[in-house]
């Protein structure tokens, strides 16, 4: 790789992020351009211009978007519609933002004339390879700094040590180490590292961030209304919103009722198991409700490749294959699928459990009383069909019982 | 069919099953032999005998007996070492009691010189596809014979009408029409029917029997250890015990703290949408202990194989086929997998809730934090390897863009 | 089922369906309407009107139509992007066409009136069921008449006696039984039963009706060149053509050169192992075509992804779903990879064979010679990502080589 | 990685491999052993023990092995019994053969106490992945050392001057540079590069090594019965035969008339398509030959799941994943159906082809000419369990289509 001569960086404006920036500066002698994004991550992000500021980059060269809609509804909804869970369980809150963030990057970068982009991962997880393989399914050409991967300040004392040196203003509580690493967006919260790479040890109550525990929840049940079109959902309790709204929402009353939390062990793409917490309130609702309405709007041949495909998808999604021929082409079967899921779903609420106890459509419901009835059903289902059913699908079980007779005697 | 000469009947001393039995004798005149099956519903099984006497069937072909560890360690631990559930959610309490109950009605057909089966399930559901795939499936030449789908006592007034008629005792509470139907054994109990037919109602308080309301579960979360072997639960809090002993147990914690309960639609073999509710205390947790001890004990490629293997391996169990060569290849398959997921899991039961908080294995834990510790590792991770990781799974997406580029300009 | 006042009928103007038309009339006295489709079978259809107008049809009710561009266009293109084999080897020539049939039946009805449908497939086989699922996933409330499942005329000698007795045409050739039922359209030629129902015998040589033996194909091979746009074959040897010119092209140069015959035992949806022999010159070429223009057109992960969705697609079509959610969600993921499936292949056609010797496109082709070659490549790869690559794939599988050593000693 | 003492380098006693022997010992003073096995590649290996000696190998650590049995009975015949296919069309000729050589090259590492293996494959291949993951899978300690990814030695020129510098004897026509590279064992030879590089091109005829061009087979076809026992062929026209000894007989059959030609164009695992010419003609004619005898042996729902698993099943083993839990479970679900796997296949060979054109099975058939005939069947099958067969799966798409009425109107 020729050293690049313009970068577009992933900045937050926090300590490691600065420092990259300015080793980018140092190494390369490189010219920086920032890009902060709120994927709704909870901080504020005009510090964050500032402090680039600060470290001396021209403000043509420091862009702060707000990209929660444009997460939410390309990006969270569509794997939603899908009911992704990596592994059983994770809601793939980290994976699912990181090809957004690239998009971006590399945009930016085509719009700046920059030849490279650089983010903050280390060489141990799996964002490098989100980042990467996104940026690089984008632009073929861009080059890709990872600084974790090349730089040797792989200690906080050789940290905060480059930092002093050139100037970085170190906020006090950044000086000692994080107990745990933290990645947040509008979607989850995940925590990992140090005091929880023991997976034998229960996690402490202080890593939780965006749930209450469900002790602490309110001993009443509360009850909501989740409104969906073709898979999407578009209101609660019979308020329509926006995408990024509705998961706000859903964060509040999910992490109000200690909804959403999971200790959990995976396997990271790079070949080692890693364990995390995350906390994932309005999108563990938002999963239950999805499954509910599906149960009556979605067909049973559709529901079923559906289920058989999704742990491709996530897998997919999680390895940072999110641009990816396909994941494009299992986005096209699931999004097909979703057609007609469209109705409305009563959730209860409570002590970190989201339940679906009641699901509607006025159109679009497959459910049919009329034939799954205990009383008389007017001749909608005939019974005696069920006969030539099942001896037409016992009829290879019947052959096989009959050569077992004869090859075991 | 030619009339059957004697018929092995699925007999649980109820009064529907009752008039079957003396519906079989009026309307064919055969020879009945009732089997009463201790399943773990929760129900004394000696009444069944004097009530089979009653109606004049002769000792020698009253057979009752207890299969409630054949049917764990046998179905329901096989099931599990799979993370079954169907279509998402259900664990597929009613569909893994049917095969076992017909592999004990046709091998006592074979002892008892019978050439026919008779079971009580109606024609609109699964559990006559299930029952009756499963005798074919061990005996081609068997006959099943299934009432419900045959005879006019379609309403409850005209079975009541039959019962007097031939003196079959009714109990009180069994002349009107129930509320609503209950299957029950040791994993799980089912609802559905009647008062929970409109999928959108929530359904009624007295539906459940056998969980407490999470309302009503204690205030304090409990904490239990759940120890594996190759895949099955072999002890709870150091203790070893049979599988049997181990699902009655988790029983009880999970119904104590309100574990275990599913309002679900789902939609059956026979080509409907039904809704039931199922509550299934133990298997739930037995489920979130399971994907624990997975977590650190199963490799990545085989876990991602069993999760897409999953899917159709519950809608075989659901649909009947759990006597069919591809489920067997599965189990094959899954069994294989299991050979070193042992060690033991922490979990937290509260308020409706069982969540893993730790787990651990002496031998066969592949989580390495040598591997992914934050802190120096010492040489065990070279975080280079991942430039060349990342570029190797980038190539294809770089050739594919570069096509982009060629051909939309 | 209420008596049909009207019926639809698939009508060949053969015998069968001609003894079906008449039975239609007298068992029901119903309004007959018939539907005569050209899809490539090879015999003139004017006849057809002649015969229906003999048996009393009136002229606005007798319906001949040429579907073969609609059916090459909308189902057997479709199919060939998948590459689709039922069981590894059988190119469902039959399945296919029964939707389109299917569609136009039910069109029909609507048209006129009718309130069913009728057709000549029997009981045993999967043609029946083609049939009903298709007619009933487009009108929900059509009935569908299967003489064959119905009537007693089981036999030839019944079969001909009631002919005789309603003086419908016997042509000579047509009184006796044939050795073997032959279904035909413009994909294949399928032939099975009688002298054919043994599976350890050699067909005989006058089973094959438009394929030469491989022995008397030409001696010498012929070259031809395929070309495609986004997966759909477009022209031979560089001359544009209709979909169905095209297949009827290539059916005849496979023809020719002895290629697509298979003698094949296969699995019926009904349960029942059924041996034929199948004929599909034209399409055996079109596959190898389509897999050659892929070879260099489809990313590997799309190609692996539609690999492994293929024998669910297959199975599909032969069961008769072409009409369900679950075949359009994965025709949509299939139509989705074929975006860039564009380019030309070259063809070897030989006593049997169709082999490709050769592909390439002009702004499609994902193969790169300069990353490929074993020449000099001018840093367009990097040997040492192997290092990295081959590191972090094996690291999982050192972690359980690991465990090995510690469990097994 | 700390430099090895002692490497067992897989050794053809060729030139290339001559060079990496001298390299090793020269670039890190290590002791070299060689290992040189009888895959079928149809080489003489004594003369490897001679060159071995000239290049100073002590005898000691000189190993010649005959691993044809092995090779077909383990690896060769268990994939067989999959079908396996990559993408479609390759028999993984190259790729089973890579951890069987792996397999000794750790074993002989271990009794000769080395501590580091080594291979001849490039860094753009898939062979330095096979051999490596199946290394380190089997001794998580080992190391590997890939020479052709670390030397300078990048052309031939450079090559042949190393040779002649150290007095490695070349053959005179090793000298210029191959027109193309090959790689053969018992199962196929394989050729790329080169002259093979345009996949536009047609490969020329001096490429193929052992096969003759159909155009040069006889003119009369030849018949053959291969017989099967559990998945695995046993004999040949009767006459029983070790595994290796049936792969041998059937190579000389097909490669006499022709088959098992293959021009492709494959997605390597590291990320790029590549062109080879492949020629297994024993394993073209044993596909199908195992295709033909699963035809009436296996059940429709095993075949059908195993058809689905087999692209994964051929992907793995393609990217060296023979030696991985995943391969495992699939193996054990594969070999699991072939329980029953048993009978004999009649084959036509002529002109580059081979067709089953027979196939009985004494005792293991599930082909009942009872069921499935067209004559009158005595009752074996009830054409009207048809009716409730195809009413109860058409229940959804009837449910589906009068639900499109109400959301379309």
């Amino acid at each position: 790789m020729t050293a690049p001569k313009k970068v577009v960086l992933a900045y937050s404006g926090g300590l490691d992020t600065s420092i990259i920036l300015k080793w980018l500066q140092t190494e390369y002698g490189c010219e920086v351009v920032t890009f902060t994004a709120d994927l709704g991550q909870g901080e504020e992000l005009e510090p964050a211009r500032k402090k680039a500021e600060i470290l001396g980059i021209k403000p043509e060269n420091i862009f702060i978007e707000d990209l929660r809609e444009e997460f939410v509804r390309d990006f969270v909804f569509p794997m939603f519609r899908a009911n992704a869970e990596y592994e059983g369980l994770y809601l793939l809150g980290t994976s699912i933002a990181r090809p957004l963030i690239s998009k971006r990057l590399v945009e930016i970068a085509a719009q700046t004339g920059a030849d490279a982009v650089s983010h903050g991962a280390t060489g141990k997880g799996n964002d490098q390879v989100r980042f990467e393989l996104a940026a690089y399914a984008l632009n073929p050409e861009i080059a890709v700094i990872a600084p974790w991967r090349e730089w040797d300040l792989g200690s906080r004392t050789k940290l905060i040590e480059f930092a002093e040196k050139h100037q970085i203003p170190i906020a006090k509580d950044k000086r000692g180490e994080a107990p745990f690493s933290v990645d947040a967006n509008l979607l989850h919260t995940s925590s990992e590292g140090k005091v929880l790479e023991d997976p034998a040890e229960m996690a402490p109550d202080y890593v939780f961030q965006r749930t209450v525990a469900p002790e602490d929840a309110p001993n009443e049940p509360e009850f909501i209304e989740v409104g969906f079109e073709r898979g999407d959902a578009v209101s609660i309790n019979g308020e329509a919103m926006s995408p990024a709204t509705i998961l706000t929402k859903l964060n509040e009353l999910g992490g109000k009722h200690g909804i959403g939390r999971l200790d959990f062990v995976e396997n990271r793409f790079v070949g080692m198991k890693s364990r995390g917490i995350y906390e994932t309130p309005g999108g563990t609702v938002l999963l239950e409700a999805h499954r509910g309405i599906e149960q009556i709007t979605l067909d049973a041949g559709a529901g079923h490749l559906k289920d058989s495909l999704m742990p491709r998808y996530a897998e997919l999604i999680y390895n940072g294959f999110w641009f990816s021929p396909e994941r494009e082409m299992l986005q096209a079967a699931i999004d097909k699928s979703q057609e007609n899921v469209t109705g409305t779903v009563r959730l209860k609420l409570y002590k970190g459990s989201a339940t679906c106890v009641g699901r509607w459509s006025e159109n679009h419901s497959l459910y049919s009383e009329a034939h799954v009835t205990f009383e008389e059903d007017m001749g909608a289902y005939d019974q005696t069909d069920a006969q030539g059913f099942i001896q037409l699908n016992a009829l290879r079980l019947k052959l096989l019982a009959a050569r077992d007779r004869r090859t075991k005697g």
